[in-house]
């Protein structure tokens, strides 16, 4: 078949049809210039955002395939006429599961027992649980919807938001979210960051909340207002993937904030993404080879 | 109906049959002389045992109504022809949740976020998944199947041990442990602690794991072997509800021992525990009014 293909591992060479011609690129360096001369189909390196710039250097490329759910970031430099893909769905186990690692580790205490470990205390006590939970996740999307799958069988009432309402899957508008607060003990917040969902869980809606709810952010930082939740003082707890700002500098007053549980950004990225990525790229090379549709095309608009 | 029955909550008052002599007895203090001498069906308080002591001055007991699984504790104070029924099933929503915690938080190194926070420092690094993993739930009882019910949506196989093999609902016997191991990603375990599983986790066992493999105990301290996972320095890490001895005195070398991570028998007593509970005596009193057999009865061996 016409042109290169560039795959970011070797799995993806070695399970690759027959038919395509592939090499791999894992983002050391950059490929020869008679390599990139050729390349027709793409496939960015993960977690090496600066070699998306290599597209505008690709003379034949058709199609370039990310392995983020965001793509806001390539549109700069995206040829016209190539087609884009993006990895949603990608992160869903690794993100999920964080998700999850966070409510329990709030509801069950868990920072504290790793702090009395630190001292030699045994120093049990009653703790709140997962079970019987109201849990409303705010952004029902691939994640959200991955997050509650894993939540169910913990005797939790799950409860579903997105942009706009879905009645017939039962997942609420976000016009709903202020009527819903007030019987919500964890707030899952996995939205992207848009000029929509920034400070979407802000003051009122914090305040909305019962004493001792939790909020959880692994969507990204912005979308829960940093200085309304200090505000709250402990009043509603909150276990943050992400923060704003983010990274958080030293001696920022929500690293020590009363209630606060925070992780480095590192839901997405963990042992889980791989195969599922690797996965993914070996069968758009399948349908690459085999002329069929690839899956996750970003509709650009290219007026 | 004829006798007084002892119940611990309100609750229990309140939605008792109407033919039923209910009062409130919750483990404080001891309950007057005349209401002693009528009890029929007594309910003892959670995390009273010292309570049970007054069975022996209750002539008309018939039956007596445990919250906790464990009831070997109380055999040498139960009169004789008094019928004995335990609380199974009523930890098994907050163990199990605990011990997905215990997994979720070693596979994504909340205990290093934790201390990193307290450091004020922002340093993601790739983590462990439980996706993908293998599980073995040694002990796979009334707990080891909730265990088992909360990871499945996860993507980890779970594998399933128990004293004797159920061919027919794929659950393995102790026998096969030997075997299982060197496969094996997670072991959980929820086995009471009997002469046969003590130290049933002990230096052969953990010697077969793979590095870097997970050994979370919810059931009895004494079935890891503390030194033999001691010894194993990290290589094998473990997340501990209950340990040998217990509690663990200060000092002790598994409090700062490489990659354990501990929790002070604090997995059973959470708030999933106490609407179980009140449920569960609120559908026993029912039963004995209606002359129904009541549920969890202890085979006693009265030779
Ligand atoms: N922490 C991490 O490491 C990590 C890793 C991966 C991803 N993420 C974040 O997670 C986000 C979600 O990823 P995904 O793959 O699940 O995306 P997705 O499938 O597109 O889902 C996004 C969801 O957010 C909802 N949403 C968007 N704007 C909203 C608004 N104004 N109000 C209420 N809901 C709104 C959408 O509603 P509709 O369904 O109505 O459109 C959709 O349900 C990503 O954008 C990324 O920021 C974080
Ligand atoms: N950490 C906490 O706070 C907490 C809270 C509650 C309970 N627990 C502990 O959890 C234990 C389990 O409770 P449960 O309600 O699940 O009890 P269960 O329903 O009786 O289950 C016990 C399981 O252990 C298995 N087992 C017993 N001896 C064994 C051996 N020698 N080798 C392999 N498997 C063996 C049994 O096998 P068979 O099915 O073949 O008999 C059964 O599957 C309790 O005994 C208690 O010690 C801890």
């Amino acid at each position: 078949m016409d042109g290169r293909v560039l795959v970011p591992w070797e799995q993806n060479r070695e399970n690759a049809p027959a038919a395509l011609t592939v090499e791999v690129y894992d983002g050391q360096g950059e490929p020869p210039a008679d390599v990139l001369d050729d390349v027709v189909f793409y496939v960015v390196p993960y977690g090496r955002v600066q070699r998306v710039g290599l597209m505008r250097r690709m003379p034949r490329l058709r199609a370039v395939q990310l392995l983020t759910a965001g793509y806001e970031h390539v549109l700069a430099d995206l040829p016209r006429g190539v087609r884009l893909y993006n990895g949603r769905g990608l992160h869903d186990a690794s993100t999920a599961e964080h998700a999850v690692a966070l409510i329990l580790a709030a509801q069950r205490d868990l920072p504290r027992w790793a702090a009395d470990q630190q001292k030699h205390v045994w120093n049990p006590h009653y703790t709140r649980s997962l079970a019987d939970c109201r849990v409303l996740i705010v952004g029902y999307g691939s994640i959200g919807a991955a997050i509650e799958a894993r939540l169910l069988p913990f005797e939790a009432t799950v409860l579903r938001l997105a942009r706009r309402a879905r009645p017939a899957s039962g997942v609420y508008g976000i016009e709903h979210l202020h009527q819903l607060l007030p019987d919500t003990d964890v707030v899952v917040v996995a939205t992207p960051h848009t000029p929509e969902t920034e400070g979407l869980i802000g003051g009122t809606e914090l305040a909305a909340l019962p004493d001792g709810a939790l909020v959880v952010n692994v969507g990204r930082g912005p979308v829960v207002d940093t200085a309304a939740l200090l505000a709250e003082k402990g009043r509603v707890r909150a276990a943050l993937d992400v923060t704003d700002p983010e990274p958080l500098p030293p001696g920022h007053p929500l690293w020590g904030a009363p209630g606060v549980y925070l992780t480095p950004h590192v839901a997405g990225g963990a042992a889980a993404f791989y195969p599922r990525a690797r996965r993914f790229v070996d069968e758009q090379l399948r349908r690459w080879a085999a002329g069929e549709p690839l899956a996750n095309r970003i509709s650009l608009d290219e007026s």
